[in-house]
């Protein structure tokens, strides 16, 4: 018998198809959602086969809270929001991603959550850029070269 | 001066109102939605004045995931649910309280996420005793005498 390799984790297709990968923590990749409507990071263990926070062990899932933190701080300091929305659903991309979206008294959903209420809208690419490069350095993420 | 006496904590009015008490674990109280629709959860860290994930220090943080994941796994294993819905929102009631949902295939919001899709239901008094029974012993709150 050949040995087989371990599966290898990748992004699931619709949240690279969404997104832009800014860079990875000790166990998450970083992502921005393209949607001009609210500032909208994701994480996602990278981790093989993992659905539900619970499948992560406990010392994952302790980081899994520590880089939470550290991304919702940055992203609190980035744009001064009024409020974090910080969640794990998942009905619909089944690998395990947490949604760390920035709300203001006035953005288009508000107080509502935002899953499902307002078609995306292709941000401004300029503005995209520069919150990507404000995340980074909060986040202490490298700047690409 | 007379000293202040320290602000004591105490639940929102609107979760005192929606929901039953079933029991303190170390860092939150541990809520039963009254919604017959779903099955449904709701930490609250009993901690004055705290609106984000963040407003907790890193040792309350690595607790509220711990007890997060208590729950979450009483809950998937008391409804067999197909999946877990977590999150953190907290636009209209401000004190930080966490939903643990579980969610299945055929419930009514399926796959969106529940909030402000289907109106409360009232939950037939049994159920909902069974529920909170199954949900203090398998998180090991103790039962009422």
């Amino acid at each position: 018998m050949i040995p087989q390799p371990p599966p290898v984790w990748s992004l699931h297709p619709q949240l690279e198809r969404d997104t832009a990968n800014i860079g990875d923590l000790p166990l998450c990749r970083v992502l921005v959602v393209r949607d001009g409507n609210f500032p909208w990071a994701i994480l996602v263990p990278r981790r093989v086969e993992i659905v539900e926070v619970i499948d992560l062990d406990e010392v994952e899932q302790a980081q899994l809270m520590t880089e939470i933190a550290r991304v919702a701080r940055a992203l609190k300091s980035v744009t001064g929001c009024d409020k974090l929305n910080i969640a794990a659903l998942g009905n619909v991309v089944p690998q395990l991603h947490v949604h760390v979206i920035a709300r203001g008294r006035g953005d288009p959903a508000w107080p509502k959550p935002v899953w499902g209420h307002t078609p995306p809208r292709e941000p401004d690419p300029k503005d995209f850029d520069r919150l990507i490069a404000s995340l980074r350095r909060k986040i202490w993420l490298p700047q690409p070269a």
